[in-house]
């Protein structure tokens, strides 16, 4: 007699997990371009377990923060970042005005379009290249060139708008996250403002759902009393590597119960994501397929993932095995 | 006949602008603790505009971005800011720990409750005792503390929680704008990790909408592999006067359609709102209330309304009568 209580809010318990099994499992259509396999079970399984209302592990909708990377987690980063490439065209765009440049380097390899001095140069000079496209004008104006170039420039190898270079399994799953009641944010080493321009239109990720690396802004009001913020080639905050569970506190305020990576670069947003208390998810996004996107890892000067690779093996967070685990990789794939 | 069509088009909107009005005033008994007067009206008259589906000044949803700084805004300032009375109580907590306090100033003058001498060390020294009180810890402890001090500490005057000294009528203002499907941020020079310790629970505003000053924070992991972020004694970011509209770049970015503030420390962020295209609303808290709470502006040396004032009036902002335009002021007040 005194068993039956608790055996029955067992039961009950365990019939509000299953019911949540199954819409979690009828929800899974939610990520058609994600094979049948351990890796998407892995995802669907912790949706359905955090979600489950008196449940062991559910966690409120208020506390359902998702962060992901955004260069080689959302999007194609190969053969460089996108955010350099608009950067080398808007070198190359203001040259006509900087003569100065055709001798000066870094300028001058990429005017001349010499990836090989570009590559030569290192970060440095990547650095200068970046500052001085990404500063000297009002936030606005700025806003309108990344807007004009994402909508108009070409990838070399796919020949598409880097947009159509957004996976096609990682958009699914962002919907799938939010119609869980999830808050999806994106948390990459790409400028802030730079990411913005496109992030609502193709993630569905709102500007204040954004982090990023960020240069300094100075406040300034122009002669006729109009406010307007200017960019200063002058590096505020870089949110990359350790930077990213920094910039996940300031930002969010919140420790993220689900994250995404690619690269070593992430590996501590990916620690500090797991080291919280109740369900984790933790994902790396392993580049495996050369035929339909790129095949790299521990040697890739672009999105190198060794040490976080033997992490996640050692600590057992989700893989993907882009070869394996997607169907397909990016929406324009015939099927 | 050519006019028919323009003419029933108008009557349309004209109509689904009256409904709106009508929704409003419907509404308007969300703001009770406002007296029934133009600055009521110029608010709910605002709301109506923006959120008339077909209206001329409609905005989406998305782009319903109100902030509100916190200090002499959203809560009281006086008799100084509450988060340096914070700093004040944590020093004398850890001053057993640090004998040599005893005869240093600033610490000295806090363990002493010397008001005239603290006042004396003026903002040095007073960056001092908060860098002291907000470093040397991990994010975690240093929430805790808050919660702590937040829960248990007493206002000098009021002999309430601090909590209990917000303002009744800006509360229920950020509640009719959320229910207007506002996104409500604060946008403050106090800490971000001080405000958020209570945000939520007070303001309904989550974590991740609180822009404020932050210091450095640093990922280490610790002998047990658990990472922690260490908060050092180095600012990173004060959001005060031209660092308000930089910071809503940065955080939210996306410029707000609805500011308010009470200081001239808020003034850059009332333009920088003040400028965008389309209907704004700015407005300004002017404590004229000695009774209920404090009268103050022009020469305080806490919360400062000398330039923003002069601006407002000439503007034609927003300026809030405390006195005159608050039927209460708490919400502990008798009716």
């Amino acid at each position: 007699m005194h068993l039956r209580k608790p055996i029955l809010s067992a039961l009950a318990t365990l019939f509000a997990i299953g019911l949540a099994l199954n819409a979690a499992q009828a929800q899974s259509d939610a990520l058609p371009s994600w094979n049948d396999d351990a890796v998407k079970t892995a995802i669907t399984g912790f949706v359905a377990r955090v979600t489950t209302q008196g449940g062991p592990d559910f966690v409120p909708p208020e506390e359902r923060i998702a962060v992901f990377d955004n260069d080689g987690t959302l999007w194609a980063e190969q053969p460089l970042y996108f955010q350099l490439l608009f950067a080398v065209d808007r070198i190359k765009a203001l040259a006509p005005e900087h003569p100065e440049w055709k001798e000066t380097q870094p300028f001058k390899a990429v005017i001349e379009g010499d990836v090989h001095a570009l590559m030569a140069i290192g970060e440095k000079g990547l650095l200068q290249i970046v500052a001085v496209a990404h500063s000297g004008m009002t936030t606005e104006a700025f806003q309108k060139i990344v807007t004009d170039w994402i909508t108009t420039a070409i990838h070399p190898r796919f020949k598409r708008p880097y947009t159509d270079l957004t996976y096609q399994p990682m958009r699914e799953l962002l919907d799938y996250l939010r119609a869980n009641d999830f808050k999806t944010f994106m948390v990459s080493g790409g400028g802030v403002e730079f990411m913005r321009a496109f992030a609502e239109k193709v993630y569905g990720i709102p500007p204040e759902q954004v982090v990023g690396s960020s240069g300094v802004t100075r406040f300034e009001l122009q002669a006729d009393g109009r406010p307007v913020l200017i960019k200063e080639a002058k590096v505020e905050f870089i949110d990359d590597g350790p930077g990213k569970p920094a910039g996940i506190n300031r930002f969010i305020g919140r420790r993220p119960i689900f994250a995404f990576g690619n690269s070593d670069g992430d590996q501590q947003m990916l620690e500090w994501t797991a080291a919280g208390e109740g369900a984790r998810f933790v994902g790396i996004v392993h580049h495996t397929d050369a035929e339909r996107e790129y095949a790299y890892d521990r040697t890739s000067h672009v999105g190198k993932l060794d040490k976080a690779l033997d992490e996640a093996i050692e600590r057992g967070w989700t893989v993907v095995d882009m070869k394996q685990d997607w169907k397909k990789v990016f929406a324009f794939e015939p099927q």
